[in-house]
């Protein structure tokens, strides 16, 4: 295990700064003092859009390519069209870090509320591909603005992108105590890729005799989210199935302050990216009420990425034994940092 | 008014012969003694598959045609692959008789149970494009069953087919109490189609100056279907977002069991076909534990097309009446049919 880290930082827009100084305040006291941590801040996101035009310059994507790992905070704002960041910085980093692991952790944890009556037993992961799908940029737009306007959009499906995703996920479910392992597409109405998921999945399925398997479309998986959630450990899905099915799962779980993801690429060949499944919050932006969780929970998950599997482990210890001890009164994105630094200190 | 319907009837798989029988008993209670009812039934589905390998052949297409209305059961079994149902009867009925509306309300009718704590107040219409997006069967694979297999599936998007979708759906919010109409996208990332589709929306909102609009992403709207489902009213989106938060409406409106839909051809050029939002449910087939209520509150959807607003008025009401009445006692297909025949006659 490497002893040092070199972190690059991307705040972002909105709330990403402040939730991603929590995100460092708690690394910092998580980490074993012989560890160099050494963060590199980037300024992407609106205010550098509206100042020089550009999303991520390619001088900024190579320099990031240097680090081990990226803290992201969130990107978007209103006075920016839509898509412009999306597509030109957080999907760009996405696609050109190759990180085809989306991986989304959905926990209820004790002592959270959530819009299920009965509370049950939600834990599992969203293993959501990361670089295909729908959001490869493939399509166009003819006679744009017209009446006789047609645009399409393509989704992109390789049996090399899919195969190692469903690997992924099986390694995972393969390493849980339930060892389960759900496919979830629409192979009855997209049937050229739906059915090439699913023969990947069943093929790659029979390394891993004990992984337990079953197959959902997407609309009656959305049903188990809210009736059934407990059915679920993990689930392998493909880019925009698996971002609709992530918020509702942070919904149904506690609410998206606690959601936390990783963009990983596996080979170790660029630096895996984390972030709150949460988007910018401009509404609250500056107002102290961010809740920090899921960008620290987002620190556990790049700590382990990282092989700081006690650290991430504490991290995780942390967050559970604070909200259980919540007293219901309201507390600062900043008490809440100060408190789970406090929790995973030595 | 017609005083007579010519109804074709599509039994189709599992449930579905069960619960459209009920539908037709409370369709003919509720008529008026004047109105000729003119039934035509047509076996398709997976019996007739396994026997001709026929889905939908172009004489039962023509034939079909003839009629004011269909009413379909449920279409699929586990028996047949995946999509030939699907598309080859199903999506084959929607896309040649140019059902671009297919509408689908959820309401949480009293004593229902939701999975939603606190069982907040819904009731809002989902208005799903249905001829185009990612259904219209576009794509292909290529290397198929090979490592190097590439398969897409292509979202098509026309500025005719949503244009007449959106009017649709400002009509319809346009004629509801709160007159609030939110368009359901992912415009960040789906650039081309979300791009236009915002703009179509926004371009036709001038015209309906008393209808307050809003735009979520498909991920967010997720969200505000288990955290805030009162805040919707009217819904429009694409293809394979309205099939995606219509079971997610159904299941916290009480249920699967109870979404009705109809695929609609406003222009009248062709029958429209009203079905309940489940599918053939092979497990319980035969078993008499089918709810028909949904095919029955389709029914009602199929007369108010049809020009019979006050006895669709008096399905709905029925119906309401009906679950309020529940003293929690298990009742068959057969008995909740009858129930509500009863309730609706004369
Ligand atoms: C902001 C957007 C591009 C992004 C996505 O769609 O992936 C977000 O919703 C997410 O889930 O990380
Ligand atoms: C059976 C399937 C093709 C269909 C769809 O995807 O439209 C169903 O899920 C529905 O919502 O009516």
């Amino acid at each position: 295990m490497s002893r040092s880290i070199r972190l690059a930082v991307i705040p972002g827009d909105g709330i990403g700064q402040e939730v991603v100084a929590q995100g460092l305040k708690v690394l910092t006291s998580v980490l074993p003092q012989d560890v160099k941590l050494e963060t590199q801040e980037y300024d992407l996101g609106a205010k550098r859009w509206h100042a020089t035009g550009e999303t991520l310059p390619d001088a900024e994507l190579e320099s990031l390519k240097q680090h081990d790992a990226i803290l992201l905070g969130a990107i978007g704002d209103p006075s920016v069209p839509s898509g412009v960041l999306e597509r030109g910085l957080l999907l760009k980093l996405r696609f050109a870090f190759d990180h085809f692991v989306n991986l989304r952790p959905s926990k209820l944890f004790p002592n959270t509320s959530t819009p299920l009556a009965g509370r049950p037993d939600i834990d599992f992961v969203v293993v959501r591909e990361g670089t295909e799908g729908p959001y490869t940029g493939n399509g166009g737009s003819l006679r744009t603005g017209t009446p006789a306007e047609v645009a399409t959009e393509v989704s992109v499906n390789t049996a090399y992108g899919v195969e190692r995703v469903v690997r992924d996920a099986f390694e995972r479910a393969n390493a849980r105590p339930r060892k389960k392992l759900t496919l979830v597409h629409k192979n009855n109405v997209l049937v050229y890729a739906g059915h090439m998921w699913k023969n990947i999945f069943d093929r790659v399925g029979r390394e891993y005799p004990e992984v337990t398997t079953d197959y959902l479309h997407v609309d009656a998986a959305t049903i188990f989210f809210v009736t059934q959630p407990e059915r679920f450990d993990v689930i392998v899905t493909d880019n925009l199935f698996g971002d609709i099915l992530t918020d509702l799962a942070a919904a149904v779980t506690g609410g998206i302050g606690l959601a936390a993801s990783g963009n990983i690429n596996p080979t170790g060949e660029f630096p895996s990216m984390f972030e709150p499944v949460h988007g910018s919050a401009p509404d609250i932006a500056g107002t102290g009420k961010a809740d920090p969780t899921a960008t620290i929970l987002s620190v556990a998950l790049l700590l382990r990425h990282l092989g700081y599997e006690a650290e991430a482990a504490r991290i995780e210890q942390a967050v559970a034994v604070d909200l259980e001890a919540r007293d219901g009164s309201a507390r600062s994105t900043d008490e809440i940092g100060d408190a789970l630094a406090a929790r995973v200190a030595g």
